[in-house]
């Protein structure tokens, strides 16, 4: 007799399921049993400074801002979120397997553009950055197609080329980027998108400012826009409202999500890693043996101080 | 001034746009001039011995079937769809960048599980195939994470061992696989899943039974199921139905969709592969240069002879 639908499911989608004991090896731990094995000290709390709450009808999602590769675009942002010029914009361009993006539809229009406040117009491009032996960078062992090194800094999925020493972190599912149009400057932070599909082609060249690290679903489940137009939607009436977006720190400590993000450079996360790579269990008859930069997702729980 | 909003789009979703002339660098011909001077001959019509149609509420999903990978595997489909087992049947799993699954919710509990009719209950795993030099193979240049060679074959993302001879389909976006059990044999094709986000980690652990080739949003912006169950949908009111699923060979030929692909071993394809390798076009500071398997569609066009 089969075994129960659950369980079969349970096996089949091993990454990100809360996989039973049994579905691991006989000698090796599921991914769920190395996170509960984890110490509290390879767990950081989101920087209230340096993350956004977007509120949307059906749900909240978290970004965690990536200043360090980003800073100028990243203090702009904040200008713009602290002046409330999200509030009201909305996600007006959702192209399949590629990029959900929002705020001001009408902001190339001079005559019905939202004021950008004190925030920048124009910005040095952020596209990438030096590095050197300081930067706290996890590799990962199974090569990539776009870059010479990938791996993990501080929790967002990069690339380097050591032979330039610049650094740039790839867009891989969440990474959340600065739309911009031709002028390499006129990205400012007022049009963002995060990443649905398949993006790493235009990495390096769009600043990311960050990552969602809570809520995907709320974007990468939404109706598809015009095909014929980029995934923007035709009628304003298809696209989502965004209600506001603050800053984690503008908002009483009480009322925060209280999200802790894996260390990427803990010995909790390089044995999840691998346990992805070797996928030892009894549902795979030939173990990948690899794990593509883009298909390792950073473990995200609700600090347990706070959790009910 | 900026421009206007549509062309700043425009440039910065070259890959899945109808990109305007402009879009692209001088010398260099955008995607869409470069399949517009696509011969009739590098397109081919689809099988439709070999053509599904799912039939959704809110449209049609049209899959390819890949027979030469899977015979037994697709055979035993075919039967299942030429007996209706897939009528009244439901999407009732959407795991967010993974799969969207469907079939018969209750295929494991033998109380409620539809009849099977004559279609098999196991068939031998057909995760992978032999090939030799004669197989139909695009190679593309840039590597691959999981495997020692990717390319295309016949219209479908493949990779292959040269050392074992052996060949399977990829699990990009859009492929559809056989779901099953930890017992190999147990898919048998009641079960099927589309790839909606990262899933290379499966590749040459199930049977692959085809791809997409048209309707992927429908899949793809379908609300996600309980995270805590491997977006299984906790309610029955959750799932998408599926009206009904036949073979497009079954359909009266005026009726069928009428799509071609574009051959992957025409000339036309090797230009769109450089074009998106190389990104001739002003937005792009620095090209990638490279262009992973996942991230390549194969073009799908309506018969130009039936097109309005």
């Amino acid at each position: 007799m089969r075994p129960r639908i659950s369980l079969a499911l349970a096996l089949l989608g091993l990454i990100s399921a809360m996989t039973s004991a049994q579905a691991a090896g006989k000698d090796t731990p599921s991914i769920q049993q190395i996170l509960k094995a984890s110490k509290s000290s390879e767990w950081r709390a989101l920087n209230p400074d340096n993350t956004l709450y977007m509120d949307l009808p059906d749900g909240r999602v978290v970004i965690e801002l990536a200043p360090w590769w980003s800073p100028k675009h990243v203090a702009n942002i904040k200008t713009l979120v602290r002046e409330h010029y999200f509030d009201h914009t909305s996600i007006y361009r959702v192209q399949d397997n590629f990029v959900a993006q929002w705020g001001d539809p009408d902001s190339d229009n001079p005559k019905k553009a939202k004021s950008m406040g004190t925030a920048k117009t124009h910005l040095p491009p952020e596209y990438d950055r030096s590095y050197d032996t300081s930067m706290s960078f996890t590799a990962l062992p199974d090569g990539d197609v776009y870059a010479p090194q990938v791996g993990f800094s501080h929790g967002f999925p990069t690339a380097r080329d050591p032979k330039t020493h610049r650094t740039w972190i790839a867009h891989c599912y969440g990474t959340v980027g600065v739309a911009r149009d031709v002028d390499p400057t006129s990205g400012n932070g007022n049009t963002l998108y995060a990443v649905i599909g398949q993006a790493r082609r235009i990495d390096h060249n769009l600043a990311v400012a960050g990552r969602v690290v809570q809520g995907m679903p709320l974007l990468s489940s939404l109706p598809r826009g015009d095909d014929a137009n980029i995934g923007v939607y035709a009628k304003p009436s298809q696209r989502t409202p965004i209600l506001r977006v603050r800053l984690a720190a503008d908002v009483p400590a009480a009322q925060r999500e209280h999200l802790q993000v894996l260390r990427t450079d803990s010995a909790t996360f390089a044995r999840i890693v691998d346990a992805k790579r070797h996928r030892h269990d009894a549902f795979y008859r030939d173990p990948p043996g690899h794990a593509s930069l883009c298909s390792l997702d950073v473990p995200v729980r609700v600090d347990p101080k706070f959790a009910h």
